[in-house]
Formats: structure tokens, sequence, C-alpha cells
């Protein structure tokens, strides 16, 4: 076991960067940060600017080199771990095709990971969080996207090349709205909070007394699903009818991935998941009516217990199984 | 390693059981046969009609139980691996929740084992067939229902109780026909063997000159899917349409499979895969279309190599495993 007291720990969305240094003892964070995703960036700058970003963060957070064990990147995409890059990750065109884990590793010295952000946040969840000893989970990270990251048999399932859990593009929906991989019907389309939150928009069009307007400050434009759970919470029957909607899809899709993977854990994480109640007891309906019976009694699903942390946690977990090797 | 020469495998089917004396080395089959399948017998005689066929395999193949490492059965059902019983079994009802391994094992004197007849198949591809030395493959059992069994990290993956692999049941196509299951829409509903043929005769009634009819001699309820498959061939219309649909849910299926799971290999077999190039070509389009690119294209799609001796050779390959640990 090495002797390195702490991992750093990158979560990197389309629009903002989580960081932390994180202690090894109990996965405590000596400091944490949040900054906006640099996405103008041309390639050839994005390697300096991560490790701007990281040095910044250990002067910050007071530790030197030889503390750290690792740093841990999350990229909102999917990672080849065989060539080490980033292959698909809509959000940061410029990041693509990088060998960054290596740029990074070489420039700072310390051994650098890059890894699918949902799959950060399903180690996460299952070192500190509702996955804890739990051998089959599979967690949801609802957000702009839909990601998932997939523990089997107590340890991260990647796939034949870093792919798996691609479960935002499960086509569920022939000929339904367009989603951003070009396909139509994927339930990313359908049940994001991009896709509630889109569906909420066109359907306010249709009521202008929705009660959504008036909480996004009469700007239809302005309305987010945070405002969609609010109003349905508050009654408004045009926010309820967009939930039951996108939610019977979300829930139809967990439905396929319990027949599929036949899980003892489904966690429910990311933005969508802070409606709590509102959004996991439908979801337990649709799936008790759409997955395998016996299927269905055997999961639990759950919300997410660490959060917005449960991607840097999770890193820093990755961290630090690779260094205790 | 245990010394014994043989496993005995049983593939029992809704219809028929096919049962073979399996040599460890090559996988030979010493002896085999096709018998038909009891499924009239009520739940108590069920073992001792399943010993008095093993028995009777033995007599015929002349071993003796010391040169037998084992038995291996499949069932086409869930079967709980915790309680050792088959807790969903649709086509064999009176079989299920009987401890049939610990029963068979008692009565002969050899360890045995239960198994869903799609992992057998999926188990025997990796040892014999199509996916030897592949790491993550899904082997799909394309007949009278949809089974798949799924070999991650070169191991048969069960999930949480043995219940993994069920995507005959995934919900493909909200208020389609009923499943089985009780469900509607569901892959087996729509894309199975049964569903190819019950939809060609619902074709027929509208299309009465259809090349279906006479190759079925008359009769459309006599129509199956291999006469679907042929009168396709032979250029009929209503047969191809009959199987453009059909295929097109079950490309959106394995496409779903291919999202989740990231597999390196999916192996098509069961009664449809004897269509060849007439399956495999359309799977492979719809495919293209609606799995995510990186991942369709990392993954191979092929036909069984071992037809339908899959199930009993991957049957005795889970003997020999158990054997020698």
């Amino acid at each position: 076991m090495s002797t390195q007291k702490y991992a750093i720990s990158l979560d990197v969305g389309g629009t903002f960067t989580k960081a932390a240094v994180v202690d090894r003892t109990g996965g405590q964070c000596l400091f944490k940060a949040a900054l906006a995703t640099r996405t103008d960036l041309p390639s050839p700058q994005v390697p300096d600017y991560l490790v701007e970003q990281i040095r910044a963060l250990m002067a910050d957070a007071e530790v030197a080199t030889g503390d750290v064990a690792g740093i841990s990147i999350g990229l909102p995409g999917v990672i080849n771990q065989r060539t080490g890059r980033a292959i698909s990750c809509p959000n940061l065109r410029n990041w693509e095709d990088l060998p960054l884990a290596d740029q990074v590793a070489q420039r700072i010295g310390l051994p650098t990971w890059m890894e699918k952000d949902a799959n950060q946040a399903a180690l996460g969840e299952l070192w500190l969080g509702a996955a804890r000893q739990i051998e089959h989970s599979i967690c949801f990270t609802l957000g702009t996207g839909i990601g998932t990251g997939i523990i089997l048999n107590g340890q991260l399932y990647r796939g034949g090349m870093g792919g798996a859990g691609e479960i935002g593009h499960l086509p569920i929906l022939p000929n339904g709205p367009q989603c951003g991989c070009g396909n139509h019907g994927c339930l990313e389309a359908l049940a994001s909070a991009s896709a509630v939150s889109r569906e909420a928009r066109a359907a306010v069009e249709q009521d202008s007394q929705s009660a959504m307007v008036a909480l996004a400050g009469g700007q239809a434009e302005a309305i987010t699903s945070e405002i969609v759970f609010a109003a349905a919470r508050a009654g408004d029957a045009t926010a309820q009818c967009v939930l039951d909607t996108a939610l019977e899809y979300l829930g139809i899709g967990i439905a396929s991935i319990i027949n599929a993977f036949n899980p003892d854990l489904i966690v429910l994480g990311g933005g969508m998941a802070q409606a709590g109640e509102q959004l996991l007891s439908p979801i337990r309906n649709v799936v008790g009516q759409h997955a395998r019976r016996p299927l269905a009694e055997h999961v639990n699903i759950v919300l997410t217990e660490l959060g917005s942390m449960a991607g840097v946690l999770g890193g820093a977990y990755l961290v630090f199984s690779h260094a205790d090797r």
C-alpha cells in the first residue's frame, strides 16, 4: 500500500469542473473547488489548462506532490481505455482524442487516469455512498445527458473499449425527438433534464398560464427541469404531464437495464435526483410495470447519497485503487 | 483437476430435450439424444423423470458413474442460483420452484447444476464456438422466445439472483403485442420466431396469394418462421415485410444491449440463426443505425458456430469448470 495521503480528482462537466483534494482515510475533502470549464480552448492548450488548474488546486490545498498518490480526470464521454483518449465527448469536442492523462502525468510527475464521469460517480457511491458493499450496482447520472456507471462483482465494468453504460442512447421511441448523438428517440432525448425543460418550454406555448412561466420570471426559455419539478409540486397540471411522460420513458429505460443486468441496486444521481421522492416514486412504479417481476422485486432503487460530490470522490477512489495495486 | 472424463448435459426445452455425454478433451459428444420433454408431469414426478432420462443416457453411452464429473441441467427460465430453483420458467410451469439439482444429485450421487439454457449456450460458444477467447460476448438464442447468455471478463455473468440477460423482455414498443410475461411490446413479442410466425399468419389474411401459404401446405396456421424466411428468399414481398419489421425490432434490442454492455462480440444462435446471412445482414444494418458509433464499430456480430449443440456443450463446460475448481 502506498503511503501518499491524498488524491486529486477532477470532474469536468460541459459547464463546470468540480475539483477536490481527497483524503485516503474516509474520503474527506481537504479542499474543493468549482470552476468554469473552458470549452473554447483549442485542443493543444487543453493539457496546459488542466495542469494549471491542478497546480492551483494543490497550492490552495497546501499539498506537495510527494503527498499525492495520483490524479483522476473525469470527462463526460466515452474514454477508450486502450488508447487513453476520449473518443466521444459531445460537450467538450476540443478535448476529444487527446492523451490527456499521459500529458498531465508528464507535466506534473504524478500518475494520472482519465475516466468517464458516470463511472467516477458509480465508484464514489461504491466507496462511500449508496452502493457500499453492494455486488452489482448501476448508478444513473441524470443531468444534461443521462450516463451510467456499472459496478459488477464489486468492480467497475467498462466493456470492450470503455463504452459500457451508454444508456442515454438506448433507443426507446422510434421516430422520437432527435438526440445529440444524431439518432432519434434515445432515452437521453426523452428523459434527461434537457429533454424535460425542452418539452416544458413547448408545453407552455399551449398553456401560457402554467406556473412554470411565472417561476421562470415570465421567460419560457428560462424554464429548467428544477422549475418543472417545482411547478408540479405546486399542482401545475402541465408540468406534471411533462414529468409523467419523461419519467415513464426513464422508468422504461431503467427497466431495460434491470432486465439486462439483474442488478442488486440502482442509484439515481445527477441534478434531477434533487427532486427526491418526486423522481423516485414514479420510477419505482414504472419499473414495477416493465421489468421482469423477480428482477423488479430483487432490485433496490435509491437516491444518491453523495449528490454532486459522487464524481470527485469516485475519482479519488480510482486513484487509491490503482496506487494500492 | 478431477480425473473423470465425462459430463452429462441436458438442454431441456419446452418441446424437446437435448442430452449428451460429453468428453472433457475437445468437447466431443460420446453419445447424444433428443427426447420429447414431458411437460404434463406433476411437479413431484419431475425429479424421478429426469433421473430416469439420465440413467438411460448413461446406459446407452456405456459410462459408469465413476467416469462422470457431474451433470448440468439447462432450463428455459430464470434460475435463482441462491436457492437452486427455477423461479420463472413459462414453458415448464410444473418444473418451477423445485430444487432439481439437489434432487438429481441425491438420487444419482453425482454433483449436479441447474442453469438457464441461454447461459449454457453462451458457455458452449465460449468453450468451443464463436466466442472462444473473447473477453466480453453476448449470445442470443432466437427461438420460441429470446434469451441471452452474457460472458463478461471471460466468465458467465448471472446478475444479482440469476436473472441477468432477460433481454427477451426489454420493453421495445409501448402498447405493442402482449408478451407471455404479461407486458406489452417486449422484444420477444416482436422479434422471436413465434412473433414472426404470428405476424406472418396475420399478414396472409390480407394476402392469401403469398408464397407462405403454399409453403405451409395451404394452411396459414402452419406457417413457421422458417417458412417466412424461405418465402422472403423466394421474393415474396409480404414475407419480406414481416421479416423487415421483426428484424428492425431485433436490431434495436441488440443495439440497446451493445450500448449497455459494449461487448466485443454478439453471437446469434437458436432456430432463427439457420437463416444465416438473411438474419445477419439486416441485423448488422440496424445495429449500425441505432448503436453508438464507436461501440457499433467495435463489436463483431456473427452466427453461432455450434448451432443447436451450443447448450449441451456449454452445460458440459459448466460441469468441468466446477469439477476443476
